[in-house]
């Protein structure tokens, strides 16, 4: 799988690159590329405790995403999936570390607990109070005595962040930073493994098959289980966490390891809320992106059990846009349809020469089906024919429940009824045309200039103009024609619009506009000859 | 690719229900499923213009995800790639329309005009105020009478939505939306093409190729283009885009078409600042999935030449979250390193006793170089012993510049060579272990209770407790017996704790917890044995 990067040496520091100039000057980076790459906040001015944390790439928007007021104070990255070296950590802690100190927010990964731990004892030789927690959320192999740190993590960034903006002092941080530490549990699951930017993709999970309590680097998941639907998975999931859950109130993050569709993480949230721990949910973060593997597509879930001071924490303001806020779960409220929705039918009234007038059209369509069908033969389906001497035929069956008294009405009335019995592009156009007509006649345009207005509304919809090869190439000079002059004249212009239409060799809207310029030239357009052959009949 | 959802059926309403019941009450829909799919702002009181969009769902977050204060006022959502009926768009015209009326964006598809322009038709049947803006951005073809409507979109939803807000009329609201759609350029490449939930996957698109100017409902590109790398990807996008771009500052939108990483995006996003339209290129909307095609990898830019009044509309703030703001472009600041980052060499010293008990110290570890390696093949790849003997070497060679007379200092220098010379976590560890008992011993500690100290932080890092097979197995006890007693004693108890090593079935740390454990069973680990070989050597 080809992949949107340019080397995979310069993956990192481009990237970085990228995001500090889409940042709108918020964020900076230190110098020392490519061995230091240090995103850090523009409006720092170390008079609160410094947060940092970092470690391998890959896990965009963690951990750069992240940095801004109320969140990180700097991002150290690493290459993709490796842990940066010590002195790029420190380089890191020596740029943002003031008299109030700082706190380094590391996963719990041999390498990134080396690096950051070193970093943080050579800061400490000049000095600097720097504290380090390691998060450890995740439950995938629940005795394993060094879990792994995943999405947990951005519980930490966000309540730990928010504490220090507040002003609060590196050891009340950290005292947070590890309660949150201890609380938090999450699991990933996952239907595929990820691509390492210049690497081929490993294929080890096999169809219907899921991989359940992985980790974010494309390592293997701790089990291969029978993938069902996200019901199935979700309830997998949030089995493991209800094991180690108490019933108290706990505030859940859905992550998606990046792969997955927004609309799948919907759908995830919707299975996480009616799932077994659903009553226990207060506030959600998410579903979103925070701590990825690269593009895989599975998601995890993180608990936390909500203390009362969390919630103002993690529902403070902060600067970073990849933070997707905390929100409190709700059900579905679900409002009335609103009043209308079925139309008020028009009260239907007698009109003996309006009804004698529409069945005379009507019929004239019905007598061209044939006709109508082998001209759409040669640029559709050959159904036009069909498809206006039904809507014709069902007009006819409708005529006792018309208006046919109350002109304004009635082409509404038409609009309405050929909503219901007229499928297709066709249908949905020639309701427009009517429904407009009508709300031009109820404005009080006569009613030829209603047909227009109609007809104007419609090709604005439609987006048909002269020209396109339709049924507007027949139906608007016709319209024009019989505004200006009368039906005779109607005839003659819609009959010259029809049979330019035949030497159109390319269709600008409609189904004929996908069609081969050879195949249309000669035949006249079977909307436009519909047209034509009404005005005749009309006139005649 | 297996996805998860639950049922092709199922797939829009259940993503909807999840969107809703995370979105801390800020949405709600309208009855009506599974036909009418209408998600609404709940703090609406339709006292200003009201935006309708919507469309075929698979574009997530568009639509729904841009319902809010500042932006639309409800989504109309479609099945998958499917326009919404007319009857639902009424109802969520219906729904939020007041006197200050209503503005329907949508995009240029037929189903779609179709279907929200008879809606538009019978919402005006009923005397609502509704006027209907289409979009079509789209120049892959550029020629082509009805572009399709794309990412451009987003201008229009933000600009509209601030203004709508902001109480202006919908004469004004529809005037700016269609100066927004007439300037705005989009064009979009993909490496790939997207799954549609419960379909197979159309594999289309082969190795080294990309397609450019694509739609977003996963029909072909105009061109298939060879793809090299992410700036000739942008190059050749941006270079279309150029082509119909004046000399005025833009606004740009740069779009994750779904299956793109955030470390691709920001690598595109740097190849954007850097490209041909660069110097035009003012503001920033992303980079981000606004306007999706499932998990298409691919992106889009869509340009639009900034008015006076522009920057304030699209830089208002708004409620939904998937919004990701809009930025001014700014080059990247580079901080200069801090200080310190070299650590500073301690002043050199004489001590005849310390040289001749480090050198002691070294050439016994020297010594057992052979013995050592060969334990660490039994669980490891046999270079404990290498390594440690290659450290002391480097030592010894450094002791003319190493501060031997102050002892506070010594250990903090030897840490700083440890960092220099000897790889892997061991390296650091110990190194480690040594910067932190300098720490301790410059507060005050005594040398051995200093010691104790940088163990405990070894420790706290490396995440290696009592009893896990590693060296901490004897020299915890040893640094303990050291402070109570003597050497003698803790040469005993270094020896006890190794050999106690040999006992562990299961290392918890280090290399040796990947090791099965029958090949662990009798053998003792090497570092606990460097450890005892030390204090024996010493004692004697």
């Amino acid at each position: 799988m080809a992949q949107f990067i340019n080397s995979r040496e310069a993956t990192v520091t481009e990237a970085i690159d990228g995001m500090i100039q889409t940042s709108g000057g918020a964020l900076a980076r230190l110098d020392g590329y490519p061995h230091i790459r240090v995103v850090l906040r523009t409006d720092w001015d170390r008079s609160k405790v410094a947060l940092v944390s970092g470690g391998g790439s890959g896990h965009e928007p963690a951990h750069a995403g992240f940095v801004g007021q109320g969140m990180l104070t700097a991002a150290v990255c690493g290459d993709v999936f490796a842990s940066p070296s010590v002195d790029a950590v420190l380089a890191g802690v020596l740029a943002v570390t003031g008299p109030a100190g700082c706190l380094l927010i590391v996963k719990n990964y041999t390498g990134d607990r080396l690096n950051f731990g070193l970093a943080a004892e050579r800061a400490r030789a000049f000095g600097l109070n720097v504290n380090m927690v390691i998060v450890d959320d995740d439950i995938a192999l629940p005795n394993l005595p060094q879990p792994r740190g995943v999405a947990g993590t951005l519980f930490v960034h966000k309540i730990a962040g928010a504490m220090a903006e507040s002003g609060a002092s590196l050891a009340d941080v950290t005292a947070a930073a590890e309660r949150v530490i201890a609380g938090t549990r999450s699991i990933g699951m996952s239907l595929d493994t990820c691509t390492v930017p210049g690497s081929p993709k490993e294929d080890r999970i096999g169809a219907g098959k899921a991989e359940l309590g992985l980790g974010i680097h494309g390592e293997a998941g701790v089990e291969q289980v029978d993938y069902h639907n996200a019901a199935q998975a979700m309830a997998a999931v949030t089995a493991k966490l209800a094991a180690v859950m108490d019933d108290t109130p706990h505030v859940v993050l859905l992550n998606n390891l990046g792969g997955a569709t927004e609309l799948e993480m919907s759908i995830l949230a919707n299975d996480l809320v009616k799932s077994a721990i659903g009553r226990h949910l207060k506030l959600i973060v998410g579903p979103a992106a925070m701590m990825t593997s690269l593009d895989m597509r599975g998601f995890s879930v993180s608990v936390f059990p909500l203390a009362a001071e969390d919630h103002a924490w993690l529902s403070a303001p902060c600067a970073p846009s990849a933070w997707p806020g905390c929100k409190a779960i709700t059900p579905v409220r679900v409002l009335d349809l609103p009043d209308g929705l079925r139309p008020i039918r028009p009260i239907p009234s007698e009109h003996k020469a309006t009804a004698e007038f529409l069945t005379r059209c009507c019929q004239i369509l019905i007598d061209a089906e044939a006709d109508l069908n082998a001209l759409d033969a040669k640029s559709g389906d050959g159904d036009t024919g069909s498809t206006l001497a039904g809507a014709s035929r069902a007009l006819i069956g409708a005529l006792d429940r018309l208006p046919l008294a109350d002109h304004t009405q009635l082409y509404r009335a038409i609009g309405q009824e050929l909503t219901q019995t007229m499928g297709g592009s066709s249908g949905v156009l020639l309701a427009i045309f009517f429904t407009a007509a009508g709300d031009a006649a109820s404005s009080g345009l006569s009613m030829v200039a209603a047909l227009q207005e109609g007809l104007a509304r419609m090709q604005r919809i439609g987006g048909a103009q002269l020209g396109d090869r339709t049924m507007v190439d027949a139906l608007k000079p016709a319209l024009d024609e019989l505004q200006a002059k009368g039906i005779a004249e109607a005839a003659i212009v819609a009959r010259a619009g029809a049979e330019h239409t035949a030497t159109i060799r390319h269709a600008k809207a409609g189904r004929a506009s996908y069609i081969n310029a050879d195949q249309l030239e000669g035949h006249v357009d079977p909307g436009a000859e519909a047209v034509a052959r009404l005005f005749e009949r009309l006139a005649s």
